[in-house]
């Protein structure tokens, strides 16, 4: 599974925060570690229903970032390949041997546009989305210019108000212009609806899907009677997989979070009402980090800040500790009430993020644990790759 | 001044946004680019200042995180060294051949301390910062084990209510034990007020600075009463050196954020009331972005989010453009208001960013500029190094 890192060449502290066969209490902080048992039973969990439920499964590699979890997803979790929203992303995928690659988003500067198009000769499948008409010749032309096959989508705003087309007529014409175009394949739909994800109520998140799903499916009967027909019909995320599931509309989930969880979406509640980071999926994603001072009776400064996580969508908790509570951060620290004194200097935490994501973005190594012990050290493979 | 780069083995887009003589217009976005001419203008008005204030600057390279501005700092600001918060920053600027290498923060891990305590060996001095007695023994036993002497100073807690001991009694006790330790040297006190730097007004700030400078002449008199002499009494920032250098006091300043600017520090106002950005400082830091999308006729979507920024300190502002306004952002995705329909797919925009230390956090390179021309491709060398 793991990209082969040479960790003899690698000092520990100042290349990478551990090194496999190491006690967990030896590891470098702030750093990411996965709980590989709770990551590899939401990965397990996420194929199987996939399968049950007639879906294939494109995991969102944006979040991860890494070519060694895609790997666990295809083997454990039955993905069929990754989507991802850069090109650099998609360039770090294909180098790492992943064999369908979806870009599930637009594609317009002219260099990444070469970029893209260079990218099949590398032996992956890649899929890229479309919401401008003139978008089509320009990544037709790269496509032949480099004697390479595109797949394309047209993106639908199914609510999310940021990129793709409104209405089914938009879909068809584009979808046409890229029927018609040397070089590319008209591969389907895109169409996540990224702004309901978050809401906390099963029954708000329906609605808004309720209305995705009824636009959807609109623009595929368009495209049928215009003899078009959707090998990709695909969006989906943590908060909303059941319903693009039992759609008949929907055929690929493109979820992403749940691998690893975060605050912001546990937070969010299923159909009984209960919290989905307790019982639905498993936190194994968190930042590792130590008490680096404790000169005021009531707060631990811990060693874990800005510069360790992302805080936009909220401050991380301390994991399994109700007598503690992350208060706030600055750039390299972060302030923890400890109102009875608990903590002591150099003892360690897990925080679980706010928001993954971006999280993840920010650190350059995965520590893999399991039993105490430090079982694998993966690169955040696409880390930085944002251009 | 470049880190010697060899872009001969770099492919742009993958692994550089750009490389020395590209027109700007070419450069792969999201990206940071420094307009070299502000940059060299900030840096060098720090340092007259310093100098013409009889005050020696140390230059926060917890801000930047390059080797190469660093430099910069040194050469054209008269800075006489780095300060940084974490052992693995200076193990960067150590390696990267800075003489004298502050880390103004507690380290307190054992393996840290081993770290730490094997840099002098390298040829550069190395200070650390104690805010806790026990840490004393720790960093001297680390010392003598590798044979080599670190410089310690005292943290003072002046405001900030974060590290640091807040009673001269506290300072001269831990003093004492600095002082008699082996392979450790007192060398004086670290009391940075960062809760004051960024309020608004001129006088608020003033006044807390006022007490901490009268807490920390405290402290230095205690000290002197007890034999002990301050090599250096450090701190002060962007938003308060001039405070700091009045102070009789103070020797050191450790400016960081004047070098680059943001949003957040620029809006503080000066003396005669005026933001900082608009006369004190330039913009020297942007982060360059791309319109990818414009399917909405009133707003534009650029490909700067989450990942190529921290929005912790609130949203970045567009550069020299008063009819667009950058509204909100999601992980990849930044959404930007563009009521008349000013912007094209495709059209670059700078962003001020809301928080240079985490921005630059997320980003492997600097792209300096000068008259629309790609100059130098810097990495930033300390880029995830929090551990």
């Amino acid at each position: 599974m793991n990209v082969q890192t040479d960790f003899s060449k690698l000092e520990v502290g100042y290349d990478v925060p551990a090194v496999p066969g190491m006690d967990e209490k030896d590891i470098q902080t702030p750093c990411l570690v996965l709980d590989l048992d709770a990551l590899e039973r939401n990965i397990k969990k996420m194929g199987d229903y996939a399968k049950a439920h007639g879906m294939r499964h494109r995991a969102h590699g944006k979040m991860h970032k890494s070519v060694d979890v895609l790997r666990l997803q295809e083997r454990l979790g039955a993905a069929c390949g990754v989507c991802c929203q850069k090109v650099s992303e998609a360039e770090v995928f294909v180098r790492g041997g992943i064999k369908d690659v979806m870009v599930s988003n637009q594609v317009t500067d002219p260099a990444k546009i070469d970029r893209l198009a260079r990218l099949p000769k590398l032996g992956s499948r890649i899929l890229v989305c479309v919401d401008d008409p003139e978008n089509v010749k320009a990544l037709s032309d790269a496509a032949i210019k480099h004697g390479t096959k595109l797949e394309v989508l047209v993106e639908i705003d199914c609510g999310a108000g940021r990129c793709g087309v409104s209405t089914t007529q938009d879909v068809v014409n584009i979808a046409k212009l890229i029927d018609a175009a040397p070089n590319l394949k008209f591969a389907g739909i895109q169409a996540y609806q990224g702004a309901m994800q978050h809401l906390d109520l099963y029954a708000d998140r329906k609605a808004k899907l309720d209305v995705a799903i009824a636009q959807v499916a609109d623009a595929v009967q368009g495209l049928k009677s215009n003899g078009l027909e959707c090998d990709i019909v695909g969006g989906g995320g943590t908060g909303s997989y059941y319903f693009e599931s039992g759609s008949n509309v929907y055929n690929e989930l493109q979820c992403g979070s749940y691998a690893f969880m975060d605050v912001d979406y546990g937070r969010i509640l299923d159909k009984e009402g209960k919290r989905i980071d307790q019982g639905e999926w498993e936190n194994a994603l968190f930042i590792l980090t130590t008490v680096m001072s404790h000169s005021k009776a009531d707060k631990a400064i811990v060693d874990a800040g800005l510069k360790a996580q992302s805080v936009d969508s909220g401050l991380p908790k301390v994991y399994g500790r109700d007598d503690v509570e992350y208060l706030k951060c600055s750039d390299e620290h972060g302030v923890v009430a400890d109102p009875k004194g608990a903590l002591k200097v150099n003892e360690k935490l897990r925080l679980v993020p706010g928001h993954c994501d971006p999280t993840c973005n920010v650190h350059d190594w995965y520590v893999g644990v399991r039993g105490g012990k430090v079982e694998t050290v993966w690169p955040v493979s696409a880390r930085g790759k944002a251009y």
